[in-house]
Protein backbone atom coordinates (compact mmCIF):
# COMPACT_ATOMS: atom_id res chain seq x y z
CA UNK A 1 0.00 0.00 0.00
CA UNK A 2 1.63 3.01 -1.13
CA UNK A 3 2.30 5.87 1.59
CA UNK A 4 0.86 9.52 0.80
CA UNK A 5 1.72 12.58 2.73
CA UNK A 6 0.47 16.16 1.71
CA UNK A 7 1.43 19.35 2.08
CA UNK A 8 -0.41 22.20 1.74
CA UNK A 9 -3.82 23.26 2.86
CA UNK A 10 -5.20 25.40 0.42
CA UNK A 11 -7.78 24.26 -2.60
CA UNK A 12 -6.12 21.71 -4.07
CA UNK A 13 -4.67 20.36 -1.33
CA UNK A 14 -7.99 20.22 0.65
CA UNK A 15 -9.55 18.31 -2.07
CA UNK A 16 -6.20 16.15 -2.55
CA UNK A 17 -6.57 15.28 1.45
CA UNK A 18 -10.41 14.44 1.45
CA UNK A 19 -9.67 12.16 -1.74
CA UNK A 20 -6.45 9.96 -0.50
CA UNK A 21 -8.45 9.83 3.24
CA UNK A 22 -11.29 8.27 1.42
CA UNK A 23 -9.25 6.04 -0.73
CA UNK A 24 -9.07 2.29 0.04
CA UNK A 25 -5.12 1.68 -2.67
CA UNK A 26 -3.41 4.43 -0.20
CA UNK A 27 -2.73 5.69 2.88
CA UNK A 28 -3.16 9.07 3.89
CA UNK A 29 0.13 9.39 6.64
CA UNK A 30 0.48 12.94 7.42
CA UNK A 31 -0.44 16.52 6.46
CA UNK A 32 1.71 19.35 6.55
CA UNK A 33 -0.19 22.52 6.98
CA UNK A 34 1.16 25.92 8.63
CA UNK A 35 -2.11 26.38 10.25
CA UNK A 36 -3.16 23.40 12.02
CA UNK A 37 -6.58 24.02 11.93
CA UNK A 38 -7.33 24.87 8.36
CA UNK A 39 -7.24 20.98 7.25
CA UNK A 40 -8.77 19.47 11.34
CA UNK A 41 -11.71 19.28 9.59
CA UNK A 42 -10.45 17.00 7.24
CA UNK A 43 -7.86 14.78 9.12
CA UNK A 44 -7.51 13.36 12.57
CA UNK A 45 -5.17 15.81 14.75
CA UNK A 46 -2.26 13.38 15.24
CA UNK A 47 -1.45 13.36 11.24
CA UNK A 48 -1.29 17.07 11.15
CA UNK A 49 2.01 18.70 11.27
CA UNK A 50 3.71 21.72 11.19
CA UNK A 51 7.12 21.39 11.57
CA UNK A 52 8.84 19.96 8.90
CA UNK A 53 11.28 17.80 11.26
CA UNK A 54 8.05 16.20 11.62
CA UNK A 55 7.71 14.03 8.66
CA UNK A 56 7.59 10.68 8.50
CA UNK A 57 8.63 7.97 6.24
CA UNK A 58 6.19 7.61 3.21
CA UNK A 59 6.74 6.86 -0.40
CA UNK A 60 5.41 9.69 -2.12
CA UNK A 61 5.28 13.31 -1.12
CA UNK A 62 2.60 15.94 -2.69
CA UNK A 63 3.16 19.32 -2.62
CA UNK A 64 0.11 21.32 -2.98
CA UNK A 65 0.89 25.01 -2.45
CA UNK A 66 0.73 28.23 -4.84
CA UNK A 67 3.48 28.26 -7.55
CA UNK A 68 5.97 30.75 -6.10
CA UNK A 69 6.29 28.65 -2.81
CA UNK A 70 6.78 25.07 -4.83
CA UNK A 71 10.26 25.77 -4.77
CA UNK A 72 10.99 26.81 -1.64
CA UNK A 73 8.76 24.16 0.24
CA UNK A 74 10.59 21.03 -1.50
CA UNK A 75 13.89 23.03 -0.56
CA UNK A 76 12.58 22.12 3.46
CA UNK A 77 11.55 18.19 2.75
CA UNK A 78 13.98 16.62 5.54
CA UNK A 79 14.74 13.15 3.38
CA UNK A 80 17.06 12.61 0.37
CA UNK A 81 16.00 10.32 -2.58
CA UNK A 82 12.54 10.02 -2.15
CA UNK A 83 9.51 10.59 -4.23
CA UNK A 84 8.51 14.49 -4.56
CA UNK A 85 5.87 15.86 -6.87
CA UNK A 86 4.34 19.44 -7.27
CA UNK A 87 0.24 19.76 -8.54
CA UNK A 88 1.00 23.38 -10.42
CA UNK A 89 -0.31 23.04 -14.17
CA UNK A 90 2.47 26.00 -15.13
CA UNK A 91 5.35 24.80 -13.47
CA UNK A 92 8.51 22.58 -14.55
CA UNK A 93 8.88 19.23 -13.22
CA UNK A 94 12.86 21.26 -12.45
CA UNK A 95 12.02 23.74 -10.28
CA UNK A 96 11.85 20.75 -8.11
CA UNK A 97 14.99 20.27 -4.76
CA UNK A 98 17.40 18.14 -6.97
CA UNK A 99 17.92 15.92 -3.48
CA UNK A 100 14.57 14.89 -4.22
CA UNK A 101 12.87 12.11 -7.41
CA UNK A 102 11.25 14.88 -9.13
CA UNK A 103 7.78 14.13 -10.43
CA UNK A 104 4.10 16.39 -11.38
CA UNK A 105 0.88 15.08 -10.08
CA UNK A 106 -1.87 18.09 -11.43
CA UNK A 107 -5.01 17.40 -11.19
CA UNK A 108 -6.73 18.97 -14.06
CA UNK A 109 -10.32 20.85 -12.47
CA UNK A 110 -11.39 24.02 -10.91
CA UNK A 111 -11.64 23.44 -7.44
CA UNK A 112 -13.59 25.47 -5.06
CA UNK A 113 -13.41 26.05 -1.42
CA UNK A 114 -16.77 24.44 0.36
CA UNK A 115 -17.91 22.86 -2.85
CA UNK A 116 -17.32 18.71 -3.21
CA UNK A 117 -16.08 17.11 -6.26
CA UNK A 118 -15.76 13.62 -8.13
CA UNK A 119 -12.08 12.68 -7.75
CA UNK A 120 -12.97 9.80 -9.41
CA UNK A 121 -14.03 11.54 -12.95
CA UNK A 122 -10.64 14.14 -12.33
CA UNK A 123 -8.10 13.97 -14.77
CA UNK A 124 -4.61 13.72 -13.45
CA UNK A 125 -1.51 14.50 -15.45
CA UNK A 126 1.38 12.80 -14.23
CA UNK A 127 5.69 13.54 -14.87
CA UNK A 128 8.07 11.54 -13.45
CA UNK A 129 11.87 11.02 -13.79
CA UNK A 130 11.70 7.34 -14.56
CA UNK A 131 9.50 4.50 -15.13
CA UNK A 132 9.54 3.28 -11.63
CA UNK A 133 8.15 6.66 -10.31
CA UNK A 134 6.23 6.56 -12.36
CA UNK A 135 4.24 3.47 -11.59
CA UNK A 136 4.25 4.84 -8.17
CA UNK A 137 2.68 8.12 -9.21
CA UNK A 138 -0.15 6.31 -11.17
CA UNK A 139 -0.88 3.80 -8.22
CA UNK A 140 -1.41 7.03 -5.91
CA UNK A 141 -3.13 8.54 -8.89
CA UNK A 142 -5.66 5.44 -9.81
CA UNK A 143 -6.46 5.21 -6.14
CA UNK A 144 -8.22 8.68 -6.09
CA UNK A 145 -9.33 8.58 -10.05
CA UNK A 146 -10.52 6.81 -12.54
CA UNK A 147 -8.56 9.05 -15.66
CA UNK A 148 -5.01 9.27 -15.40
CA UNK A 149 -2.33 10.53 -18.56
CA UNK A 150 1.13 10.54 -18.77
CA UNK A 151 2.33 14.64 -19.69
CA UNK A 152 5.42 15.89 -19.71
CA UNK A 153 5.92 19.31 -18.89
CA UNK A 154 5.84 20.84 -22.16
CA UNK A 155 2.31 19.22 -22.93
CA UNK A 156 1.14 20.15 -19.16
CA UNK A 157 1.98 24.09 -20.08
CA UNK A 158 -0.38 23.00 -23.24
CA UNK A 159 -3.28 21.97 -21.28
CA UNK A 160 -2.91 24.71 -18.66
CA UNK A 161 -3.21 27.07 -21.35
CA UNK A 162 -6.05 24.86 -23.08
CA UNK A 163 -7.70 25.30 -19.70
CA UNK A 164 -7.71 29.20 -19.43
CA UNK A 165 -9.48 29.20 -22.30
CA UNK A 166 -12.16 26.25 -22.05
CA UNK A 167 -12.45 27.54 -18.14
CA UNK A 168 -11.66 31.03 -17.02
CA UNK A 169 -12.58 32.84 -20.58
CA UNK A 170 -15.95 30.28 -21.25
CA UNK A 171 -16.80 31.64 -17.21
CA UNK A 172 -15.94 35.98 -18.03
CA UNK A 173 -18.15 34.68 -21.42
CA UNK A 174 -21.19 33.69 -19.31
CA UNK A 175 -20.22 36.79 -17.06
CA UNK A 176 -20.64 39.14 -19.88
CA UNK A 177 -23.63 37.65 -21.16
CA UNK A 178 -24.91 38.18 -17.50
CA UNK A 179 -24.17 41.68 -17.64
CA UNK A 180 -26.00 41.85 -21.16
CA UNK A 181 -29.01 39.96 -19.09
CA UNK A 182 -29.09 42.54 -16.36
CA UNK A 183 -29.08 45.46 -18.26
CA UNK A 184 -31.88 44.31 -20.29
CA UNK A 185 -33.95 43.55 -17.45
CA UNK A 186 -33.61 39.33 -18.63
CA UNK A 187 -33.38 36.44 -15.88
CA UNK A 188 -29.98 34.90 -16.36
CA UNK A 189 -31.61 31.90 -15.55
CA UNK A 190 -32.75 31.87 -18.56
CA UNK A 191 -29.51 31.22 -20.57
CA UNK A 192 -28.48 28.05 -17.84
CA UNK A 193 -29.85 25.56 -20.05
CA UNK A 194 -27.98 26.70 -22.86
CA UNK A 195 -24.88 26.63 -21.25
CA UNK A 196 -25.59 23.09 -20.32
CA UNK A 197 -26.15 21.75 -23.46
CA UNK A 198 -23.25 23.82 -24.91
CA UNK A 199 -20.40 22.24 -23.12
CA UNK A 200 -22.49 18.35 -23.07
CA UNK A 201 -21.95 18.89 -26.69
CA UNK A 202 -18.46 18.79 -26.80
CA UNK A 203 -18.24 15.48 -24.85
CA UNK A 204 -19.57 13.62 -28.26
CA UNK A 205 -18.88 16.38 -31.12
CA UNK A 206 -15.55 17.69 -31.77
CA UNK A 207 -15.89 21.91 -30.96
CA UNK A 208 -15.62 22.23 -34.93
CA UNK A 209 -18.69 20.28 -35.92
CA UNK A 210 -20.43 21.65 -32.57
CA UNK A 211 -19.95 25.13 -33.77
CA UNK A 212 -23.15 27.17 -35.10
CA UNK A 213 -24.15 31.22 -35.07
CA UNK A 214 -23.69 33.92 -37.00
CA UNK A 215 -20.46 34.32 -37.33
CA UNK A 216 -20.39 30.26 -38.79
CA UNK A 217 -22.88 30.57 -41.18
CA UNK A 218 -21.87 34.30 -42.33
CA UNK A 219 -24.93 35.70 -41.34
CA UNK A 220 -23.40 39.81 -41.94
CA UNK A 221 -27.23 40.89 -40.84
CA UNK A 222 -27.08 39.52 -37.53
CA UNK A 223 -23.81 40.16 -36.62
CA UNK A 224 -24.30 43.46 -37.55
CA UNK A 225 -28.10 43.64 -35.53
CA UNK A 226 -26.01 42.10 -32.33
CA UNK A 227 -22.59 45.00 -32.83
CA UNK A 228 -25.40 47.92 -32.58
CA UNK A 229 -27.17 46.39 -29.70
CA UNK A 230 -24.29 45.69 -27.68
CA UNK A 231 -23.91 49.08 -25.65
CA UNK A 232 -20.18 48.18 -24.90
CA UNK A 233 -16.91 48.96 -26.24
CA UNK A 234 -15.25 45.72 -24.48
CA UNK A 235 -18.29 43.85 -25.45
CA UNK A 236 -17.95 44.64 -29.25
CA UNK A 237 -14.56 44.77 -29.27
CA UNK A 238 -14.98 40.49 -27.81
CA UNK A 239 -17.88 39.88 -30.29
CA UNK A 240 -15.81 41.29 -33.48
CA UNK A 241 -12.92 39.33 -32.56
CA UNK A 242 -14.64 35.73 -31.50
CA UNK A 243 -16.53 36.55 -34.89
CA UNK A 244 -13.63 37.08 -36.94
CA UNK A 245 -11.64 34.13 -35.27
CA UNK A 246 -14.46 31.84 -35.88
CA UNK A 247 -15.03 32.40 -39.43
CA UNK A 248 -11.37 32.11 -40.12
CA UNK A 249 -11.07 28.87 -37.98
CA UNK A 250 -10.54 25.78 -40.26
CA UNK B 1 -57.44 21.73 -26.11
CA UNK B 2 -54.96 23.61 -28.46
CA UNK B 3 -54.91 22.92 -32.03
CA UNK B 4 -51.30 23.82 -32.83
CA UNK B 5 -49.77 23.84 -36.79
CA UNK B 6 -46.38 24.04 -37.26
CA UNK B 7 -44.92 25.30 -39.74
CA UNK B 8 -41.24 24.53 -41.18
CA UNK B 9 -38.90 21.50 -41.24
CA UNK B 10 -35.71 22.03 -40.38
CA UNK B 11 -34.04 22.09 -36.98
CA UNK B 12 -36.19 23.76 -34.78
CA UNK B 13 -39.47 22.76 -36.61
CA UNK B 14 -38.65 19.12 -36.05
CA UNK B 15 -37.63 19.37 -32.37
CA UNK B 16 -41.46 21.51 -32.32
CA UNK B 17 -42.87 18.96 -34.04
CA UNK B 18 -41.46 15.76 -32.30
CA UNK B 19 -42.10 17.67 -28.68
CA UNK B 20 -45.94 18.98 -29.62
CA UNK B 21 -46.81 14.89 -31.23
CA UNK B 22 -45.86 13.58 -27.56
CA UNK B 23 -47.68 16.32 -25.56
CA UNK B 24 -50.99 15.74 -24.27
CA UNK B 25 -52.47 18.78 -23.28
CA UNK B 26 -52.09 19.83 -27.19
CA UNK B 27 -53.35 18.36 -30.61
CA UNK B 28 -50.61 18.83 -33.35
CA UNK B 29 -52.99 19.46 -36.07
CA UNK B 30 -50.92 19.78 -39.36
CA UNK B 31 -47.10 20.61 -40.58
CA UNK B 32 -46.46 22.62 -43.84
CA UNK B 33 -43.06 21.24 -45.14
CA UNK B 34 -42.30 22.06 -48.49
CA UNK B 35 -40.77 18.35 -49.18
CA UNK B 36 -42.85 16.08 -47.26
CA UNK B 37 -40.23 13.55 -46.82
CA UNK B 38 -38.47 15.54 -44.70
CA UNK B 39 -40.75 15.16 -42.00
CA UNK B 40 -42.52 11.97 -42.57
CA UNK B 41 -40.11 10.01 -39.80
CA UNK B 42 -42.15 12.30 -37.36
CA UNK B 43 -45.97 12.46 -38.27
CA UNK B 44 -48.45 10.73 -40.16
CA UNK B 45 -48.50 11.14 -44.00
CA UNK B 46 -51.70 13.08 -43.90
CA UNK B 47 -51.09 15.60 -41.16
CA UNK B 48 -48.21 16.81 -43.68
CA UNK B 49 -49.33 19.50 -46.53
CA UNK B 50 -46.80 21.62 -49.05
CA UNK B 51 -49.59 23.81 -49.79
CA UNK B 52 -50.73 26.39 -47.83
CA UNK B 53 -54.59 26.28 -49.35
CA UNK B 54 -54.55 22.74 -47.36
CA UNK B 55 -53.64 24.53 -43.93
CA UNK B 56 -56.75 23.85 -41.45
CA UNK B 57 -57.60 25.88 -38.60
CA UNK B 58 -55.90 25.71 -35.66
CA UNK B 59 -55.16 28.12 -32.52
CA UNK B 60 -51.50 28.70 -32.67
CA UNK B 61 -49.53 28.81 -36.46
CA UNK B 62 -45.85 28.74 -35.36
CA UNK B 63 -43.34 29.50 -38.25
CA UNK B 64 -40.28 27.93 -37.82
CA UNK B 65 -38.22 29.41 -40.59
CA UNK B 66 -35.02 30.66 -41.36
CA UNK B 67 -35.02 34.86 -40.27
CA UNK B 68 -35.32 35.65 -43.99
CA UNK B 69 -38.06 33.90 -44.52
CA UNK B 70 -40.44 34.47 -41.84
CA UNK B 71 -42.01 37.16 -43.77
CA UNK B 72 -42.77 35.88 -46.86
CA UNK B 73 -44.21 32.80 -45.24
CA UNK B 74 -46.20 35.07 -42.92
CA UNK B 75 -47.93 36.66 -45.93
CA UNK B 76 -48.85 33.11 -47.22
CA UNK B 77 -50.59 32.01 -44.48
CA UNK B 78 -54.37 31.74 -46.19
CA UNK B 79 -56.38 33.05 -42.89
CA UNK B 80 -56.88 36.33 -41.02
CA UNK B 81 -57.15 37.07 -37.31
CA UNK B 82 -55.48 34.14 -36.52
CA UNK B 83 -52.65 33.77 -33.80
CA UNK B 84 -49.41 32.77 -36.21
CA UNK B 85 -45.64 32.90 -34.15
CA UNK B 86 -42.38 32.79 -35.42
CA UNK B 87 -39.57 31.03 -33.60
CA UNK B 88 -36.38 33.95 -33.85
CA UNK B 89 -34.40 34.95 -31.45
CA UNK B 90 -33.22 38.14 -33.44
CA UNK B 91 -36.59 38.95 -35.62
CA UNK B 92 -39.18 41.64 -34.24
CA UNK B 93 -42.61 40.33 -33.78
CA UNK B 94 -43.31 43.23 -36.26
CA UNK B 95 -42.15 41.00 -39.24
CA UNK B 96 -45.44 38.92 -39.34
CA UNK B 97 -48.15 39.87 -41.76
CA UNK B 98 -50.90 42.34 -40.88
CA UNK B 99 -54.08 40.13 -41.02
CA UNK B 100 -53.17 38.04 -38.33
CA UNK B 101 -52.62 38.37 -34.54
CA UNK B 102 -48.70 38.47 -33.76
CA UNK B 103 -46.49 36.08 -31.79
CA UNK B 104 -43.41 34.93 -30.75
CA UNK B 105 -42.35 31.38 -29.18
CA UNK B 106 -38.88 30.84 -28.98
CA UNK B 107 -36.87 28.08 -27.99
CA UNK B 108 -33.70 29.07 -26.53
CA UNK B 109 -31.63 25.98 -27.29
CA UNK B 110 -28.77 25.09 -29.72
CA UNK B 111 -30.58 22.37 -31.54
CA UNK B 112 -28.63 19.58 -33.81
CA UNK B 113 -30.66 17.51 -36.46
CA UNK B 114 -29.98 13.85 -34.59
CA UNK B 115 -29.85 14.62 -31.43
CA UNK B 116 -32.68 14.20 -29.25
CA UNK B 117 -33.04 17.33 -26.48
CA UNK B 118 -35.20 17.02 -23.61
CA UNK B 119 -37.63 19.75 -24.40
CA UNK B 120 -39.37 19.97 -20.46
CA UNK B 121 -36.24 21.91 -19.40
CA UNK B 122 -35.58 24.24 -22.32
CA UNK B 123 -36.70 27.63 -22.03
CA UNK B 124 -40.16 28.82 -24.54
CA UNK B 125 -39.37 33.28 -24.65
CA UNK B 126 -43.29 34.22 -25.01
CA UNK B 127 -44.44 37.35 -26.90
CA UNK B 128 -47.98 38.52 -28.08
CA UNK B 129 -50.28 41.54 -28.66
CA UNK B 130 -52.48 41.12 -26.05
CA UNK B 131 -52.96 39.25 -22.83
CA UNK B 132 -55.84 36.69 -24.54
CA UNK B 133 -52.88 35.75 -27.13
CA UNK B 134 -50.31 35.65 -24.08
CA UNK B 135 -52.37 32.79 -22.34
CA UNK B 136 -52.94 30.45 -25.82
CA UNK B 137 -48.99 30.74 -25.90
CA UNK B 138 -48.05 29.98 -22.61
CA UNK B 139 -50.46 26.85 -21.98
CA UNK B 140 -48.94 25.89 -25.69
CA UNK B 141 -45.23 26.45 -24.15
CA UNK B 142 -46.11 24.53 -20.86
CA UNK B 143 -47.66 21.44 -22.72
CA UNK B 144 -43.72 21.24 -24.22
CA UNK B 145 -41.84 23.08 -21.48
CA UNK B 146 -41.40 23.51 -18.13
CA UNK B 147 -39.60 26.87 -18.39
CA UNK B 148 -42.02 30.03 -19.79
CA UNK B 149 -41.05 33.28 -19.60
CA UNK B 150 -42.79 36.89 -20.78
CA UNK B 151 -40.05 38.77 -22.99
CA UNK B 152 -40.40 41.08 -25.23
CA UNK B 153 -39.06 41.71 -28.67
CA UNK B 154 -35.94 44.29 -27.44
CA UNK B 155 -35.41 41.80 -24.65
CA UNK B 156 -35.26 38.98 -26.99
CA UNK B 157 -32.93 40.55 -29.06
CA UNK B 158 -30.58 41.30 -25.46
CA UNK B 159 -31.14 37.33 -24.81
CA UNK B 160 -30.02 36.52 -28.25
CA UNK B 161 -26.59 38.68 -27.98
CA UNK B 162 -26.56 36.56 -25.05
CA UNK B 163 -27.15 33.13 -26.54
CA UNK B 164 -23.62 33.99 -28.75
CA UNK B 165 -21.78 34.95 -25.92
CA UNK B 166 -22.22 31.60 -24.23
CA UNK B 167 -23.10 29.06 -26.61
CA UNK B 168 -20.98 29.72 -30.00
CA UNK B 169 -18.24 31.89 -28.63
CA UNK B 170 -17.49 29.35 -26.00
CA UNK B 171 -17.82 26.61 -28.16
CA UNK B 172 -14.97 28.77 -30.09
CA UNK B 173 -13.16 28.47 -26.97
CA UNK B 174 -12.93 24.85 -27.02
CA UNK B 175 -12.54 24.35 -30.65
CA UNK B 176 -9.23 27.05 -29.75
CA UNK B 177 -8.04 24.33 -26.65
CA UNK B 178 -8.83 21.67 -28.82
CA UNK B 179 -6.36 23.42 -31.75
CA UNK B 180 -3.66 23.85 -29.18
CA UNK B 181 -4.01 20.19 -27.25
CA UNK B 182 -3.78 18.49 -30.82
CA UNK B 183 -0.56 21.10 -31.33
CA UNK B 184 0.96 19.44 -28.24
CA UNK B 185 -0.21 15.78 -28.81
CA UNK B 186 -2.23 16.26 -25.74
CA UNK B 187 -5.90 14.14 -26.28
CA UNK B 188 -8.64 16.81 -25.99
CA UNK B 189 -10.28 14.46 -24.00
CA UNK B 190 -8.37 15.43 -20.97
CA UNK B 191 -10.20 18.99 -20.51
CA UNK B 192 -14.09 17.18 -20.97
CA UNK B 193 -14.29 17.51 -17.26
CA UNK B 194 -13.44 20.67 -17.02
CA UNK B 195 -16.22 21.96 -19.37
CA UNK B 196 -18.43 20.39 -17.66
CA UNK B 197 -17.36 21.31 -14.20
CA UNK B 198 -17.04 24.84 -15.71
CA UNK B 199 -20.78 25.27 -16.92
CA UNK B 200 -22.15 23.04 -14.35
CA UNK B 201 -20.36 25.89 -11.76
CA UNK B 202 -22.67 28.74 -12.93
CA UNK B 203 -25.65 26.94 -12.20
CA UNK B 204 -25.15 27.25 -8.41
CA UNK B 205 -22.40 30.44 -8.49
CA UNK B 206 -23.00 34.13 -10.00
CA UNK B 207 -20.09 33.67 -13.17
CA UNK B 208 -18.45 36.33 -11.28
CA UNK B 209 -18.20 34.23 -8.50
CA UNK B 210 -17.00 31.24 -10.19
CA UNK B 211 -14.30 33.04 -11.49
CA UNK B 212 -10.62 32.36 -11.58
CA UNK B 213 -7.62 32.07 -13.04
CA UNK B 214 -4.11 34.07 -13.38
CA UNK B 215 -6.00 37.33 -15.00
CA UNK B 216 -8.34 37.10 -12.49
CA UNK B 217 -5.84 36.99 -9.39
CA UNK B 218 -3.24 39.62 -11.88
CA UNK B 219 -0.56 36.47 -12.51
CA UNK B 220 1.62 38.18 -14.75
CA UNK B 221 4.07 35.75 -14.84
CA UNK B 222 1.51 33.12 -15.56
CA UNK B 223 -0.03 35.12 -18.26
CA UNK B 224 3.60 36.32 -20.05
CA UNK B 225 4.28 32.28 -19.66
CA UNK B 226 1.32 31.43 -21.78
CA UNK B 227 1.32 34.53 -24.24
CA UNK B 228 4.61 32.87 -25.11
CA UNK B 229 3.58 29.52 -25.34
CA UNK B 230 0.91 30.17 -28.02
CA UNK B 231 2.17 30.48 -31.40
CA UNK B 232 -1.05 31.36 -33.41
CA UNK B 233 -1.37 35.49 -33.30
CA UNK B 234 -5.10 34.93 -33.06
CA UNK B 235 -5.26 32.69 -30.07
CA UNK B 236 -2.63 35.76 -29.09
CA UNK B 237 -5.05 38.23 -29.61
CA UNK B 238 -7.96 36.12 -28.06
CA UNK B 239 -6.05 35.44 -24.62
CA UNK B 240 -4.94 39.30 -24.03
CA UNK B 241 -8.26 40.72 -24.94
CA UNK B 242 -10.43 38.11 -22.49
CA UNK B 243 -7.83 38.43 -20.16
CA UNK B 244 -7.44 42.60 -19.84
CA UNK B 245 -11.40 42.02 -19.77
CA UNK B 246 -11.78 40.07 -16.76
CA UNK B 247 -8.91 42.00 -15.28
CA UNK B 248 -11.36 45.55 -16.05
CA UNK B 249 -14.75 43.40 -15.16
CA UNK B 250 -16.82 44.81 -12.19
Amino acid sequence: MIKVSIIGSGNVAQHLIAAFDAADKTMLVQVFARHKNSVSHLVDEEQIVSDYAQLQDADLYIIAVSDDAIADVSNQIPFKNKLVAHTSGSVSIDILDERNRKAVFYPLQTFSKNKAVDFSSIPVCLESQNAEDFQILEQAARAISEKTFAINSEQRKAIHVSAVFVNNFSNHLYAIASDICTEHQVPFEILKPLIRETAQKVMTLSPSEAQTGPAKRDDKKTVAAHLAMLTDDNQKAIYTLLTQSIQSHE
